[in-house]
């Protein structure tokens, strides 16, 4: 039943459940003398924080995140730093219906299975997007840790509901990417994309889309091959997000048409300095950062939760029923998984940087 | 400089580079009593071979693995298993070029930086395809162990330079995987690739394309979320095969273009048992295993390793230049791919099933 | 700076500090449906409560368990663990004057270089004996999880200040180990032992001791080696215990000054089952449980925090100088290690009960 | 079944039987850069091999190491280094007998149970002293590492059958170590260890002792406590020796009849550098080195395998019995122990100068 735990220098561990007392985190590894305060956490927090605007859900938690532990004096002691914020917000009464009615596109059915029925169904317990909160209190003090050297990371929506962004600059996701509530920079898009979660929501339904992500600024040869490549330790991460269904780096699925003469990316010098032509890699080769921007996407299906009753199985009876799934959800889980995916590329470069030595 | 080392109960641990003396993998982990021979082995570490077609590499070697380790009269004994094959038609020569002047697409350059100039760059080293024969000899192991649950990973080339396969009925797929040079299952489609690979030959360059892999039997609940969930750690593994660069689940990237009510895979009964009436999750909710049928994709980009001239930057002088990449390639890596993309999801597998205490 | 995490199946994390907010624990890998309650914690935390007598600490806190994750119902579900206890009676004034001149004994001075000076030096910090609360807590889900198989494990002081006690049953331990101050079920040497303590403390100094734990009815074949052996596992995990300074099993250093022939314990038959007639192995034999009584003893060094005015340097000032340690200490460290060691030895047993499969 | 890989960046991976193809040891994060030869290899390799003196088997092994990856011309390159020796002197067939009659004091039994007759139980398999050659190995890889900051490793016999040596100097203990067949710097206590080991031979018996270990200029703060503390890890590898019933370090056991006034290491100043008066501490502090030498004391039981007749069970038939163990054997393995303990010293050691970041 472990599990739970990621990372090997800049380790992080989840707890929580959707209704129990609290989610959090723990992090052990981290560094020294790194200042770090709860505004620091609140401000990332905020960001995925529920209860912001139409396109998500109602459920409206206060989200304020208390350190209790590995800081002192308003820096990290190299002790573990253990963050939680308590549920407050709770109303459990609706998901009595789920315990023998598994939702569809959610873990109710496997989760029973595997744990025998004794796991925290309410809300989805350990399943629920809430546990998120965690990775995005992890990834405030891996930023921290990566400005030290510079690096920033970068996330967006750029597809939601088949509606894609335009080509943006940098400039632009750095600015804008929390401008509006879908988390597109390009606004034109965003607009349609707001368009398409409301006529969605309206009809009971939900939406899926695509965070891109970037990272800047990195150092070369991050990764540990062969298994602990750098995009390897990305994608395990990244699936640890509730609702994603697919990952690639640079060109990714697109690579798979294109001829070599097409996809290598030729080296140049630029200032002296060596560069790729292209950037179709996405950052990353044999494993390895190559100090280029890093480049994923990130697929996340539509929200499993939708209004619409459908099939399921009652599993103590055993027979054919229907589901109305209770509880207040998401239209789409992209723009509040902006955040999300920020906070856990940053956890793991943070983790390849104190494994490559570059911070102590 | 770690990360040679995957897995929790069934661990895998890579080492040999392409012009060392050898390649190979240890276990650790294996349960006692698991009849294992040489014989086992080799015929999975057979469709893997280089020199078997025009399509792959000219490179023979024999690969013939040595079992050295933790098997006691034909069977297991829960010791380490330490298997290699000894590298022979080596010839290094023609590598002494890419010291400087790095490939494009390859790791030479980051990994240069990254081991300052001492990594063995001959043939590429641990980044060569090469080092995928340990993963496929940890891989026959592990179908081994998931044999005893009924438990099948079968893999084929979906797409070749753009070719794609017709949808494959389980049969087809079991049955005919190997039966081409190309590893695909529609041998209309298979004779389309082979024309697209050989025509990228002529012409000094490569194709990519897409392996799909998909498992039966499959007990329901394996997987450990948060963070060691089924796809988590698939993923993980299989981004750690030289030159892929996307990972998907069930419908994957597509699923971000659906609504809620098209993706939710409705529980129904069967034969009064409970399954998914249909199976876009790809067999894998919340991280666990659904019980249906595991499926994933597995995008690989064009061999790097192309005839045509390219550009790069000689290191050493600092001054741009162009390289011929010496050495013999494969104008595709996909139908080599297929046996290493069924054996890295079968000691996931194995991992998932020991770590589920379903075999001791 | 990771470290803080034990374990392989039971996984073990701990955090906080003697005078932050909080000390606790997090647990990953408890098996779902075990009964637990905050009362099944406390009791055991109760009996390394500081301020219970006079031969330990005046310092009094409360410690009173709070489980905030993990637990539904009254019975685990299989998640993370989270259980800490509020750090009350904290009075941190006279811990400045250790910043600067570090306590004999103690770990300020290698913690202040490793940390660089932001360790939380109050109350000695991470280092402090208070962190093993935490450890007492998770070895209370430890022992529920080990009463399922009927293992019993049992401390107690076998000697504090040279004074020792002499042979006992089990019996005689399971029943009185917590009758006295001094946790030593022979009472005539319990009486000798608080003698001396008394007689240190009013001297403004410590002694030290042994404790001595025994584990029964494990299983035959507890334990994975060659380096996961058992009794590898329990000593790195007892000489997490600060102050401890020697681990040995069964007749241990003794074993050195014996012969073969009178340390083989042969094997016998005992009502049908097979048996030793001696126990020197103290239940361990390459690594592995042998089904005999698991023994194991723990050599304590005297508190190293003594009233008495001791050498040090100014390491500011960089001149020799006199400490007289503040705060409040235990004259000996001893019975309040009795329960810490029950819970080390408990939580290394469950995770290695867990290893073997025994229980999911 | 995992257990037989140890460490966090200077990963040991055990593999071999004594009476299978080979020994040998895979290293996964040795830095790139180090020059490492096989002749550095086997100097140390020759100081544990059998058959030297008439205080040790008759078994003669010529233990030749190959490095069969992770060096390329004279130096490591990051890789994993895979290392071996071919068993040859292999005469399995007096071992049948211990199939069913498990040898007192060695792991047969319990591995038997284990490994469901799995195992394989030629000369002890797993159990047998020779997985050692292993971790010597290692150890030599480990000592180049550690050189480069001026670490250095010694280990000699302290006591055999009861006779002590006297108190050593540093000089003493690294020019004479390997001086004589017991290992013992004190000549005129190592003529009387080897009087006293002949005639236990003699007698068809065989005698245990006391291996001590000293290491020099550690740097200050080596060690991630709580868990991973530096003696945690020491003791933990110490005790994955076979033979091996207890460590200490310092003071150790007899620290527990010290008073904290007599026992604590006053800081002074030296040259004006911090040091400590004394070193009852043995250089750990807190689970963190000193910066003192570091001292630890390994506990060896006499070996097991004696040529007395012992009682042992049938346990096919599941009756008493006696059994003369077979093979040929080591009167006492503490002379042979010496570099191994040497060895495993430094490579927990080298694992955490890695993890301080002290050399990359």
């Amino acid at each position: 039943m472990t599990g739970n735990i990621i990372g090997e220098r800049f380790v992080v561990a989840s707890f929580g459940e959707s209704h129990g007392r609290c989610v959090g985190v723990l992090i052990d590894g981290c560094p020294p003398g790194i200042e770090l305060s709860e505004a620091d956490v609140q401000v990332e927090l905020d960001r995925r924080r529920p209860g912001q605007s139409l396109v998500t859900t109602t459920r409206t938690e206060e989200d304020r995140v208390e350190i209790l532990s590995g800081v002192f004096q308003g820096r990290t002691t190299g002790a573990p730093i253990l963050m939680l914020v308590w549920n407050k917000d709770v109303d459990s009464r609706p998901y009595e219906i789920i315990r023998n009615t598994p939702r569809p596109g959610h873990a109710d059915y496997p989760a029973y299975i595997k744990y025998r029925g004794f796991n925290d169904y309410r809300g989805g317990g350990r399943f629920s997007g809430r546990i998120t909160a965690g990775y995005v209190m992890a990834g405030a003090v891996a930023k921290k840790l990566l400005s030290k050297l510079g690096v920033e990371v970068l996330a967006y929506s750029l597809e939601i509901g088949g509606v894609r962004a335009r080509q943006l600059s940098v400039d632009e996701i750095r600015k804008h990417r929390y401008a509006n509530e879908v988390r597109c920079p390009d606004f034109e898009a965003a607009e349609k994309m707001k368009k398409v979660v409301l006529e969605a929501r309206k009809q009971g339904d939900s939406v899926g889309g695509i965070v891109e992500c970037i990272a800047l600024n990195l150092p070369i040869g991050l990764g540990e091959p062969v298994f602990d490549s750098l995009d390897s330790d990305l994608a395990k991460a990244l699936f640890s997000i509730p609702a994603v269904k697919g990952v690639e780096f640079g060109r990714g699925f697109e690579a798979a048409r294109l001829r070599g003469s097409e996809n290598n990316d030729p080296f140049i010098l630029v200032d002296g300095k060596i560069r790729t032509a292209s950037n179709n890699s996405g950052g990353i080769l044999g494993g390895l950062s190559t100090g280029e921007q890093l480049v994923t996407r990130v697929a996340f299906k539509p929200a499993s939760s939708i209004a619409k009753p459908q099939k399921t199985v009652d599993i103590v009876e055993n027979k054919e029923t229907e589901i109305v799934v209770p509880g207040r959800h998401d239209p789409t889980v992209v723009p509040r998984a902006v955040p999300v995916v920020e906070a856990v590329v940053a956890f793991v470069l943070a983790d390849h940087v104190l494994r490559a030595g570059l911070i102590h």
